[in-house]
């Protein structure tokens, strides 16, 4: 038996800050090869991806898991209780970067994939694809997988992301679809001078503190039929002016957008264009915008996927989860073009802050329902 | 008769960037003792000042004058056209750090004093209060000078400040009176979450870009009878997240106000104080403020002394200098609280940039309008 939560403190002892692959993926391509998987990196642009199958290609239906080992920088490391990458347990609790988003569901989904086809071996074949990039970018992750799997023949019919979708009890929640997600950058060229003179110059902090906080006043939308209300959150804003006696030329700043089915990034790139063009006219300022789309908003209709979802988790934990549209992008943006994709996994505690953290035994309860789904889909086959 | 231009010369090759002494206070106490007036170094925290007094304390009127020998850095060296130190001529200029600010008054008001003392050895005492901490934080500068008078019962009647006041032309400005400034640092601290999940976070860049639009909003007020209205420049804005799925914990930003006399460092302080509270209840930030009072507005009415300065001006320029209140702070602001005092000086070219350099006919014009000063102040009294 495939123990997932010994291979959660081995892949949290990574330091797999993206986009670093930090020892993450090595260590599982060892374990899968062991177990009989034949694993392919798939590296581009620097990024680092594993694609690893289990079952002739082509070979009966494909059951695939998604999912990613790369985790968002630390932050004040200070301010941790336990060392970020030391896998620590207190309580109960596994604490590290990764511990919930998501080395933990990886560990699961590769425990119960390992256990599953050398106990029972299927008429098929199960897929792990395996990414490096999900967090920054995105661009030479899931999205190589993919097109590497497109190129060679490979291909999963079915798919689950591993992401903590859980809300607050194990399996009550997962996500049908996700919001779009787009990033901002504005920079705000003034005319430097004396800050005793501020009429002789051209302040674009003035002008940048303007247009942030009508950015991140505006009401986008109520929500709709699957998804909750749109959101803008100001990421940064940054000058570098150490002199005090010195008005700056320039400053910048970036807004993370979060958008339903109401808008698209094109309709959000208008609004935020018209609103730089306000403060270019109310400051005198040079505004400049660039603008990254990194997914439009998405839903797969609830339909066999889901179900076969609902039914194992509600025979291991007893609960039906809620198919839901909230939270951020993930990775299965990429993969809905691919196949049905639908995304379960643990609660996710304190993602990408401080003392993240996950409780030991949901980790043996996801490789629990993660084997169930294998059972019930092959099973049905 | 003493050279002012020679004295100039002398003074620009002291090497005397802020706080060293560079020569400068050795080279002025030399040639006062020489003529008979009694020197006395004040030094205090590693910075050099030089009191010297002609006359007997306490006998008689006692005219002053303030200035100081240290000049700011050179900066971008290989930009200048003449060396910053070599105090080259050309075309009727004088080049060199310090030449106008005010290596240039400093020599004009030495050599007015040297020669009327000489030549017209008066009822009542000259006194020089010269500084080597003007240009950085002046807390061991003219204020020791004066903290040192007073333990030693020394004083000032009234005190001009040899600051370059000119604007155009020789003789068309002097300042009775400066506007304070301080600088306020605000950091505002919220909750670090996902950008995906703004409602789980504190999003201090939020709160920091209200509250820089609410303060650059304001309007201090509309000016006073002396005054332009006051001025408060963003000088920068400060959050440092790169990753644009993060919503940070930090904010800092920087504010520098220039007020006149309807303000003072404490009643701008309650106000920031006051809007820093306001979005601490508004959007749940904690809200850090520290402020640095550089100096208070204060203002000499116009009266004997702006008269005795403007009567001298005419006599030799043929101008008569508007009193004014605009630009920066200078040393005035601690003189004021020991006697009357007003800032006159010539025209200030290129004053802490490169190829800063000053009309060799103005330094003899200044000294003569000093020795005017002396010669009125003391013929009246």
């Amino acid at each position: 038996m495939t123990d997932p939560v010994e291979l959660t403190r081995a892949l949290v002892r990574c330091p797999s800050v993206t986009p670093e692959e930090g020892g993450a993926l090595v260590l599982l391509e060892e374990r899968l090869s062991a177990a009989g998987f034949a694993c392919t990196r798939v590296d581009r642009g620097g990024i680092s991806n594993l694609f690893a199958r289990w079952g002739r290609a082509g070979n009966g239906p494909a059951f695939g898991f998604n999912g990613h080992t790369d985790v968002v920088p630390v932050g004040d490391e200070a301010a941790w209780t336990h060392p970020p990458f030391g896998a620590e347990e207190e309580d109960g609790w596994l604490y590290g970067r990764g511990a919930t988003d998501m080395k933990s569901g990886v560990a699961a989904f590769v425990a119960a994939a390992i256990d599953f086809v050398t106990e029972t071996p299927p008429e098929g074949s199960v897929v792990l694809a395996i990414t490096g990039d999900e967090e920054a970018d995105a661009l030479d992750g899931t999205t190589a997988l993919l097109d590497w799997m497109a190129e060679n023949g490979e291909r999963m019919d079915v798919c689950i992301v591993g992401e903590p979708t859980s809300l607050e009890q194990m399996g009550d929640m997962m996500k049908i679809g996700r919001r779009g997600s787009m990033t901002a950058h504005f920079t705000l060229r003034g005319k430097q001078g004396h800050s005793a003179y501020p009429h002789r110059a051209i302040n674009p902090v003035s002008a940048i503190a303007r247009l942030c906080d009508r950015l991140a006043s505006r009401q986008l939308d109520l929500g709709t039929e699957h998804f909750d209300a749109s959101t803008l959150a100001l990421t940064t804003i940054d000058v570098g002016n150490a002199a005090t006696n010195v008005i700056p030329a320039l400053a910048r700043c970036t807004a993370n957008i979060r958008f339903n089915d109401e808008h698209s990034g094109e309709s959000l790139t208008e609004w935020l264009k018209a609103e730089g063009d306000k403060v270019a006219e109310e400051f005198g300022v040079e505004v400049g915008l660039t603008v990254k789309v990194s997914g439009e908003a998405f839903l797969t209709p609830p339909g066999p996927l889901s179900e076969l979802i609902s039914g194992a988790v509600q025979a291991v934990t007893g609960r039906t989860p809620e198919p839901s549209t909230t939270g951020g992008t993930s990775d299965a943006r990429f993969v809905k073009s691919h196949c049905p994709v639908v995304e379960f996994g643990l609660v996710g505690h304190r993602m990408h802050q401080v003392d993240e953290r996950v409780r030991v035994e949901q980790i043996g309860e996801l490789k629990a329902i993660y084997t169930r789904m294998l059972e019930e889909y092959f099973a049905r086959a």
